[in-house]
């Protein structure tokens, strides 16, 4: 079968990231990038061996030999460019958050089902195989019943009211930015709605998110979660049942993942991977995509809208 | 100086640690031991080489010979136990929680003053050395300011509404049995009022708890707290500042810590103890005794009664 075609939306740091762990991927290759600059955009194909590189967005969703786009733009730029990628029939993998609000991921779920495109919210971590040994474990019910799930994500990041990060007009904040990530990680091994909520945070000087604590009871389980921009956090995530637990350091991009019960380590797992780990994702989409499917089973649609929904719970507390 | 002749009351667990440990303090010796059952108090006594052993805990009061009890029977026991110490003029270290209310806690330390003998609640950790050098890193500026203290404490016990752990009539229950550890362990780095609680408590069938998140508001810096009966939780403690952060490993009994710049370990301390720590506490109180004093700098009675208050503040959420 012929690889996909993939054409990447943005220069930046994740593209970059993204396009370099490309060369582990077996079904695809990176075929075009646009960026807003013209010479942005051939800097980085030449750096990355890219055959087009395209001075605009939409010369890039209007390439016929492209079949899906990658966006890792702002957060705030990810609507309208998914929706015009959908709009010009390409399937389309999106950073994380897909959107900044519930109502714009509802309207990118309705248009890419309507246009029979695939759409995925690039929630990598979920790929990874540290994630996915942790949760063969969990499934083997080697931690018995899960009660707690605490996960923490945070940087310092220095208050500038112009950076991305902080900036309210490009969706800012700790929570969207890295809050995202302990959420998810509930959410996967948790796997059902949360009942209840409750929140403290702490605000910079414009009104953004710089410190948020989340409290959330998922039935009987409950999740502990930060994240930060005034702190590095320990950026554990654990998973705690009543016969053991397991610890995923840097969850978020986790190489390894050590299962315990009591003080003693009873198992243990590494990737040993020289890449990032956005392959495992890229290839997972690629099979998704080659195989017909125009939707996610790990990431779904309404996995993507939940998030986006606890997301806006979370906001009501600030 | 002579050392102090030092009276255990109870032969439980315990204390049996901390007379092992005694072996470490050049400030006192156990001169008497007392048990509710006087064969009890004799195997004690044979065990570890005391002069005396009573079959009750008055006649180990009375014993012109002892200067200061230890008290380490089952919390519900210790205001009876203290009083009566006292009542005989003896000293007292009084196992933790001192109490099962503040009201006792308040009585105690008004009795303890009132006749001039000193009185602790043995929150031992406090005088840990690793804790101590956490304490000075802190002092010296080296994690910035405090944003967050995490500390987690829990063992899995098997629910038995006829053991001590989950027995209501003997104050059972994990925050008293545990919970102090965390609340105390953000009370000693942060040192300042809590302004807010929320709280999310499980409880077993008869009501005592078994599970408890808690989530504390000092000013501007927060902890978020936990202990449970159902799992063993990671049982660290994170003192989180805004330019690095300490981690403590079992940090209720710790024997190191560790400072943290971003990824980098950039300091360490080990204590290399073969004690199980009581010694540092047990010289601490010796040292207090015998240059006069009838109250620690560390554990003030003011502490323990705050201890006290924020666990009935911890209580009303359940």
């Amino acid at each position: 079968m012929q690889p996909l075609n993939w054409g990447i939306v943005s220069t930046g740091r994740i593209a970059e990231q993204f396009v370099s762990d490309m060369a582990a991927v077996n079904n695809g290759i990176v075929h075009a990038v646009a960026a807003r600059k013209l010479t942005d955009a051939q800097a980085f194909a030449q750096r990355h061996n890219i055959d087009k590189a395209y001075g605009s967005y939409q010369s890039l969703f209007e390439d016929q030999d492209v079949d899906v786009i990658y966006i890792g733009t702002p957060h705030t730029f990810h609507f309208q460019q998914a929706r015009d990628a959908i709009l010009a029939g390409k399937h389309v993998l999106c950073e994380k958050p897909i959107t900044v609000s519930s109502e714009q991921c509802r309207q990118l779920s309705t248009l890419a089902k309507s246009r029979g495109v695939y759409l995925m919210e690039a929630m990598w971590t979920y790929f990874l195989p540290a994630i996915q040994q942790a949760k063969a474990w969990v499934d083997e019910g080697r931690i018995g019943t899960i009660k707690h799930v605490k996960a923490d994500f945070g940087y310092p990041i220095e208050y500038n009211p112009n950076s991305r990060e902080y900036n309210a007009d490009l969706a800012g904040g700790c929570l969207l930015d890295m809050g995202i990530y302990p959420i998810a990680i509930a959410s996967y091994f948790l796997n059902r709605n949360i009942d209840y909520w409750h929140v403290n945070a702490e605000l910079a000087p414009n009104g953004v998110d710089k410190d948020v604590i989340m409290l959330a009871e998922f039935g009987e389980a409950k999740a502990t979660l930060a994240t930060s921009f005034q702190c590095k956090l320990n950026n554990y995530a654990y998973i705690i049942g009543d016969k053991g637990y397991i610890a995923l350091h840097d969850f978020w991009r986790a190489k390894s993942c050590e299962l315990y019960h009591l003080e003693e380590r009873v198992d243990y797992f590494e990737d040993n991977r020289t890449t990032f780990g956005f392959n495992y994702e890229a290839e997972a989409v690629g099979k998704d995509i080659l195989s017909g499917k125009t939707e996610s089973e790990v990431v779904t649609h309404d996995r993507s809208l939940w998030l986006q929904q606890q997301m806006e719970r979370v906001k009501t507390f600030f």
